[in-house]
């Protein structure tokens, strides 16, 4: 057999499945081979954690209590559930109500209706799995998380674009495509609306608490054969500098049954433990929990329970108030060098971010900013510098997507460093205008 | 808003995807909340690996390792790669290497075409998610591991079973319906082998040398208009007590295009980590990084660091010869079982595995197993002791499913406790007889 003369011949094509092609290539593929091509590139494209403030103490000491003695040793390494160890899951009930301004009996929050997952973007797939058919529709801000557009591209579902404005995601656009979907048929298409509530990833804005409010209210009344979900992305939610503190979306959806909640430690602990988190309305526990199932079976046990002993030994706010001052420095530093080296450049406008990791910059409109463009190649070939093309971030046809804009991220870089990038920039944009 | 009087309203329905119509309630949900509900019943059903031998002071000394100074420990809590760590894939292709009995410079292997997953499961759903479409076809063992099934069914692909004996899949059966296939023109529906080659759940059967040989012919041989993937699980592949140690299915693939080899830590070490890795032809190796991406943007660095570092400190050979003297003197405690207690009931008939973690038993043709069957409810409720039901483990119709099977584990129990779990299994058996 090992002599089959076939061992030589030319393969058989593979045909891959319609769910693979749909998943190929996504633009964040581009992005990480141009970072690992030119290292010594000033990267403001990676929305990476700022490497500083990964809490090295903070494990060492949850590993050492989880693994102290034998017993309990054993219990971390075995098999968790599908659904999440329970200890962390009840901690999250604590941590939820009081990022909500709440006391865990006013929030009266069951863990049960929680799920543990790889990073909040398991979630989201799961979501985009259980609901959404090819041909389904999914509304998202105009701009939107761009690897988001490519999971609902991975299940062959449709992103239809809604306008925003400095509070985010307009309510009276949303309603309004919502009206215009029912008259021409097609609301039973409809079945989600995506939401990054806080620090919004590429815009930085959040949704006002008006339109949190309104964003509910509006689900519910359009959900007529059946139920239209929120997607409440609240991955940035902690990483708030100044400004006032909102409650979530979900903490609107008084009956539980509309808004589901994805929340991460990726960015306010460790994105290399993978450990996310979401609420789920009731009906859809289980069907996601039997899809994870198939999946992986849950998550790593042992990364969850060093999470709930970080917790139980009273270690997280504390680090999560240094990432937030680490951030807030570099948010400053960007935010200063952007006027330094942008502000007299007519035509460029940014939005100045409370929290998150991103600045949005609009260049004058003649000004592409794509992979392809002018813009591009001068800063990452010759200034040696590297952003996120706006259009990226955009659902719909081409003319939907405003090409002058350009996602900054302060996350990797140093204070030095992100005034360097944003100078090396800066030079990039003057040359092609 | 929050006053809105439809809060109070009935719920619309939700309308899940065909997708999760499909993933829906697989039966080891019900075995798990049997077992939850019955925490007094011997389980001689849960695939669960032995407590008592899992790695906490391998654990700790790795983890110490990684976290030892600042600089190290950052960047193990930082985001890794969707493909994995290459430190562990470096070290994967010398472990592989000694499986095969070669040196990794015969066995010539880039780690480039290995990819670490959320245990071996991640990678099997993968593979699904990637190659199948809704109708596509996956050939499998009858019996085969039952879980593989769910993740069939969860992409909307059929299972069809091929007869076993005591050399694993027979590879004339897998020919004569793959001729039936092409003749009925239906061929190009095949994409997928799936063969647990080594003690395989749940027969603890081992596939021959010579079939190993043969699967990767014929698969080769019937990739006409596309090529037909073998997907070999390997998951049970270092838990052997006795007998030959044999090449994987996988090392008679020469052009390295056919066979998909998964593999995992979660048996081995621990399986609160959460590692699986595989080999991938290099055709689907993006297909199947761009879906990970999706899903998950990668799994914990964290771990894959841990599994790299106990490699690296040359303690996982010496935990693997632990794990397999514990399960060797279970499995023969099952044996002796098997022989004292149902020796003398004719018509029994059990399968003497020389790995894994599973006893297969016949009983006489007219005794069922099943959830519903006289004798899981006696074995259940009266005798409790529980057990995975045979019918369980097949594809295809009701009439291609044996009825009078069942799994028996020796991974979870004591020698004691399998003695006792046995005993009260006989008894069971008897008062139906």
């Amino acid at each position: 057999m090992r002599g089959d003369s076939s061992v030589d011949a030319p393969s058989v094509p593979v045909r891959l499945s319609q769910r693979a092609e749909w998943t190929r290539k996504q633009a964040i593929g581009f992005l990480m081979q141009q970072a690992v091509e030119n290292p010594q590139v000033i990267s403001l494209a990676a929305g990476l954690v700022d490497r500083d403030t990964l809490p090295v103490e903070e494990a060492r000491g949850a590993v050492a209590e989880i693994l102290r003695d034998e017993e309990q040793g054993r219990d971390v390494l075995q098999y968790g559930t599908t659904q999440g160890a329970e200890r962390l899951r009840g901690a999250l009930v604590d941590h939820l109500a009081n990022l909500e301004g709440k006391s865990p009996q006013e929030m009266g929050l069951d863990p049960n209706r929680m799920i543990l997952t790889n990073g909040s973007q398991q979630l989201l797939s799961l979501i985009c799995q259980v609901l959404l058919d090819p041909g389904d529709i999914c509304l998202v801000a105009a701009p939107t998380y761009f690897v988001f557009l490519g999971t609902l591209a991975g299940v062959g579902a449709q992103a239809i674009p809604i306008e925003t404005d400095e509070d985010g995601m307009r309510m009276d656009a949303l309603e309004a495509e919502l009206k215009r979907m029912e008259s021409a048929g097609e609301l039973d298409r409809v079945k989600l609306i995506y939401l990054v509530s806080d620090f919004e990833n590429p815009s930085g804005i959040s949704l006002s608490a008006e339109r949190r409010a309104a964003a509910v209210d509006i689900a519910r009344r359009f959900s007529k054969e059946h139920r239209i979900f929120v997607l409440e992305d609240a991955a940035y939610r902690e990483l708030r500098y100044d400004g006032p503190e909102m409650p979530s979306i979900w903490s609107h959806d008084e009956a539980g049954d509309t808004v589901i909640l994805a929340q991460t430690f990726s960015k306010s602990f460790s994105p290399g433990l993978r450990v996310g988190y979401g609420v789920i309305p009731a009906e859809l526990l289980e069907p996601i929990c039997d899809r994870k199932g198939n999946e992986d079976f849950g998550s790593a046990h042992f990364n969850q329970q060093i999470l709930a002993t970080v917790f139980e030994q009273g270690r997280y706010a504390a680090h999560v108030e240094k990432v937030c001052a680490s951030y807030r420095v570099k948010r400053d530093s960007m935010l200063a060098a952007a006027d330094r080296y942008f502000g007299d450049i007519p035509g460029v406008r940014w939005v100045r971010p409370h929290g998150g990791l991103y600045v949005w910059m609009a260049l004058p409109e003649h000004i592409e900013t794509g992979f392809d463009s002018a813009l591009f190649q001068q800063a990452a070939k010759t200034e040696e510098v590297m952003y996120v093309p706006g259009e990226l971030c955009y659902a719909g046809s081409e003319e939907q997507r405003l090409k002058n804009r350009m996602r900054l991220s302060f996350g990797v870089q140093t204070p030095a460093g992100i005034d360097e990038g944003m100078k090396r920039l800066a030079r990039a944009v003057r040359s092609v205008l």
